[in-house]
C-alpha cells in the first residue's frame, strides 16, 4: 500500500477502505507516512469529505492508536457528556453530580482550558485540595462507588489525533467536519462510556458560529456514535453571551454550587436539565424526557445531587467546606464594577471576549504552559434583553491587580447597549 | 506573513498576492517554510486553481529563484521550442536547423529522457564528440553566429520549482494545470527566449491524454507567457502513435537528418514545418504561415537547413561525417523483425509502450542514473491505417541482446490489427 495512492483515491472522492485508514493512521503514529503527504490528505478530505463509513472507521483507528478505558467492571450503563467549548460553560460539574444522583455512573474525563475557553479541571482545581489525576483503578473505583468522578485523561488517547491535530492547526484544515468530529470522537470514545449527551455551542462564542454548521457537526458526531455503537445524542446550545454570570473558576465553582443547591441562573439550570435528561433516558432510569426531567428536578430539591458533588470532592481529596463556604477558594483583592455608559436594554455581550477578558485577567491560558490565578474573573449583572440606566453596574470584575482600564476597554467593547434586543433561545435542536 | 493564512486564502478561493507568492517561494527555497504546508497549499491549489494573474506571478517568481540567461546580445528576435514530451519526436533537431536557417537566432535548453520518453540531449550525444554543456558565454556566442545550439540547462534553473516538483510527486498533486504550466514556462523564461512555440502532444503516448486536458494546459502555457510578456502560441499535436518511423537515440538522429535532407517522414516533416512556420512569424522573418512555410521549404531545397545542422554539430564538437554516414555512430548489433501475425490494416500503436520498448532495449532511463545504449531502438515499417500482410514486418527491433522475445511480446500487446483504422490528424488546434 502506497500512501501516494490513498491520496489519489481521496482526491478522486473515492471511499477509503478500513485497511487504507489503518495504513494511515499506523503511519502517522510511526512516522513511516511523512507530514507532507498527511497535510496533502487533510487537505483532500477537507474539499471532498467523507463517507459515514470513513469516518466511523477513521475515528476507531485513531481511539485505538492509543490507551482506552474498560469500565464494563462497572454495573450499569455508563453515560458521559461531551461539549464543544464555551464561555462560562460550567455545566459538567452540576451536570454530572444531578444525573449520577439518579443512580447513574458518569464517568467524565475532562480537559483544561485553553484561550478564551475555560476547562472543567482547572475550575475543580480552585477547590482546594482537589485532586484531577486518578489512576485508571481508582476512576473505576470512585465511578462504581460514588457514582461520579471528573478527572483528566490517563495514559496516552489517539496519539494518532494528537499528531494529525498538530498538523490541521499549521496547515489550515482545522475546520473540516469529518476531521473535527473524528478527532472530538476518538478521544471521548476511548474514555469507555456506554452512552454520550454532546453540548454542541452556536454563536458568536463558540467554534461553529452559525446553526448550519453546529447542526452539521452534531449531526456528524452523532452518525459516528452510532456507526461504533455509543448510545449517542446532540444538544445544540446557545454561546452567543457567556453561560450564567459567572466567569472564571473560583466563581464558576460558585456558581455550580448554587445551581445544585436550586438557586443557580435560570440558563445553566435549563441547560443542566436538558443534557441531563437525554442522559437519564440513554441511561435507562427514565422512559422518557419529561419523567427524567422530574428525577433530575427531585434530585435537586432533594439536596442528592448536591450530595453527590460533595461525595466527588471528598473521595478526590478537596475539601468539602466549599459546598458551604465559597470563601474557602481563593479570592481576589479588588472587586471593580463596570457602570452602563448609556440607559437601554443590552443586546449583545459577546461570549469569546468576555473569555479573553477573564484570561488577560489571568483567570485563563494564553499558551498551555501559563499559571492560573482561581480567584479572578468576571460576573456578570446583566443579560442579553435586560434593562439598564446609565451609571448602573454591568458587571463586577474580580482581579488581583488594581488598573484594570484595558480589561475595561475590551469589555466595553464587546457588550452593546441598545434600544431594544433580540433574545436568543438557550436550546436550538436536539440531534439524535 | 504566516504560510498558515496564505493556505486559508487559497483555500478559500481568494486571489494570492505577488508578495505573498513572493513569500511562498521564498520559504520553498530558503526552508523556512515547512514542506507539510507547501503541500497543503499545493492540494488548496489543485482544488481551487489559480487565476492567470497568480499563474504568471507564480512562474516568474520560480523562475527569479535560480539563474537565468540574458541573451540581449544576441542580435534578433530569439525564438525556442517546448514540447510537453513524446516518444519518437526528435523535432527539436531538424526544427532549430530548418528556422535558423531563415536568420532566427534559435537557443535551445534540452533535456534527457526518462521513462518513456526520449530527450533531445540523449540524441545528439549518439553523435561521436556532440557536447551539450556549454558555458553561457560559449552558447550566446554559438547562437549570435551559427544562429543555433541545443544543449543542457546551465547553472540552476528554478530550484523552487525543483523542490514543488519533487513533493507534488509524492503528494498526488501533479496533474494540476496552473502547477504544470508554471513549473514548464519558469523553465522555459529561465533560458531568456524572446518568443516561444508550445508543443502540446494530445493522445494515449502524451501526459495529456484527451483533447480537452491537452487544450488546456496549451491556454495555460501561452496565458502565462503573454502574461509575462513572452511571444507565445501553442500547437496541439499527436501523440497517440510514435512521431515518424524511428525511436531510439542514433535513429532519430539519422530521421531527423533524412527530413533535413528532404526524405523525412510525413508526419515528422509536417510537424517541423507546422511548428517552424509559427516560429518564423513570431521571429517575424515573414508576415504569416504561409510565407513562413515557404521559406522553411526553401531552406530545406536548398540545403541550408542542413547545412545549420552540420554547423551546429561542428561548433559544439561533433563528428559532422554523420550528416553522409550514420554508421559513425554507435549500430546495433542484432536487427529483428517483427512480423504481422494476421492480415489487416494498422488500428493502433501505442506510443508510449513503444517508447518503453526501447527503453527496455536500452535506449532510454528507467533511473535518471541509467547509461545509455545510443544504438538500440525501433524502426516502424507500419504506421496506423496502413495495410499489412501476415508475415510481413511490422518494425525492425534494433537490439544488442539477441533474445527479445520480452520485447516482441510487449510490441505485440500494444500494436492492433484490424478491418480498418480511424486515422488521426497530425495537428489539432492551434492555441494563441
Amino acid at each position: 500500500m502506497r500512501m501516494v495512492d490513498i491520496i489519489d483515491k481521496k482526491r478522486h472522492c473515492q471511499e477509503l477502505t478500513p485497511e487504507e485508514l489503518q495504513f494511515f493512521v499506523d503511519g502517522v503514529c510511526n512516522g513511516t507516512i511523512p507530514d507532507y503527504q498527511t497535510s496533502a490528505l487533510l487537505m483532500a478530505i477537507y474539499f471532498q469529505d467523507m463517507t459515514d463509513q470513513e469516518r466511523a472507521d477513521l475515528t476507531m483507528k485513531m481511539m485505538q492508536s492509543g490507551d482506552h478505558l474498560d469500565l464494563s467492571s462497572i454495573d450499569g450503563i455508563k453515560v458521559d457528556k461531551h461539549s464543544t467549548g464555551g464561555v462560562g460553560d460550567k455545566i459538567s460539574l452540576p451536570l454530572a453530580a444531578v444525573v449520577a444522583a439518579t443512580g447513574i455512573p458518569v464517568p467524565m474525563i475532562s480537559g483544561r482550558g485553553l484561550g478564551h475557553t475555560g476547562g472543567t479541571l482547572d475550575k475543580l482545581e480552585a477547590i482546594p485540595g482537589y485532586q484531577v489525576e486518578l489512576s485508571e483503578q481508582d476512576f473505576i473505583q470512585q465511578v462504581a462507588q460514588e457514582k461520579l468522578a471528573i478527572i483528566g485523561a490517563t495514559g496516552d488517547i489517539a496519539p494518532a489525533d494528537k499528531k494529525i491535530y498538530a498538523l490541521r492547526d499549521v496547515t489550515d484544515t482545522v475546520d473540516s467536519i469529518p476531521l473535527i468530529a473524528s478527532s472530538i470522537m476518538s478521544k471521548k470514545i476511548a474514555a469507555g462510556t456506554d452512552a454520550l449527551v454532546i453540548d454542541v455551542k452556536t454563536g458568536a462564542g463558540a467554534f461553529m458560529k452559525t446553526l448550519d454548521e453546529s447542526v452539521a457537526l452534531a449531526k456528524a458526531l452523532v452518525a459516528i456514535g452510532k456507526g461504533v455503537g455509543l448510545k449517542c445524542l446532540a444538544v445544540i446550545s446557545d454561546m452567543n453571551q457567556p453561560l450564567g454570570y459567572k466567569i472564571g473558576n473560583s466563581l464558576e465553582i460558585e456558581e455550580s454550587i448554587d445551581v445544585l443547591k436550586g438557586k443557580g441562573p435560570a440558563d445553566v439550570t435549563e441547560l443542566m436539565l436538558t443534557l441531563g435528561s437525554y442522559m437519564v433516558v440513554l441511561g435507562e432510569k427514565a422512559p422518557n424526557e419529561k419523567v427524567a426531567r422530574q428525577l433530575l428536578e427531585e434530585a435537586i430539591s432533594s439536596g442528592k445531587a448536591l450530595d453527590r458533588f460533595k461525595a466527588m470532592i471528598k473521595a478526590q481529596g478537596g475539601d468539602v467546606r466549599v459546598i458551604d463556604d465559597y470563601t474557602i477558594m481563593p479570592q481576589a483583592q479588588y472587586q471593580i464594577e463596570l457602570p452602563a455608559q448609556q440607559n437601554g436594554v443590552v443586546a449583545q455581550i459577546k461570549a469569546d471576549e468576555i473569555g479573553v477578558a477573564s484570561m488577560l485577567l489571568g483567570g485563563g491560558r494564553q499558551k498551555a504552559e501559563d499559571q492560573l490565578d482561581y480567584s479572578v474573573g468576571i460576573e456578570l449583572h446583566k443579560k442579553v434583553g435586560d434593562a439598564v440606566q446609565t451609571g448602573e453596574s454591568l458587571l463586577t470584575i474580580y482581579s488581583n491587580r488594581k488598573d484594570v482600564s484595558d480589561i475595561k476597554e475590551l469589555l466595553y467593547q464587546n457588550i452593546t447597549i441598545a434600544e431594544q434586543a433580540a433574545k436568543k433561545p438557550m436550546i436550538y435542536q436536539i440531534v439524535d
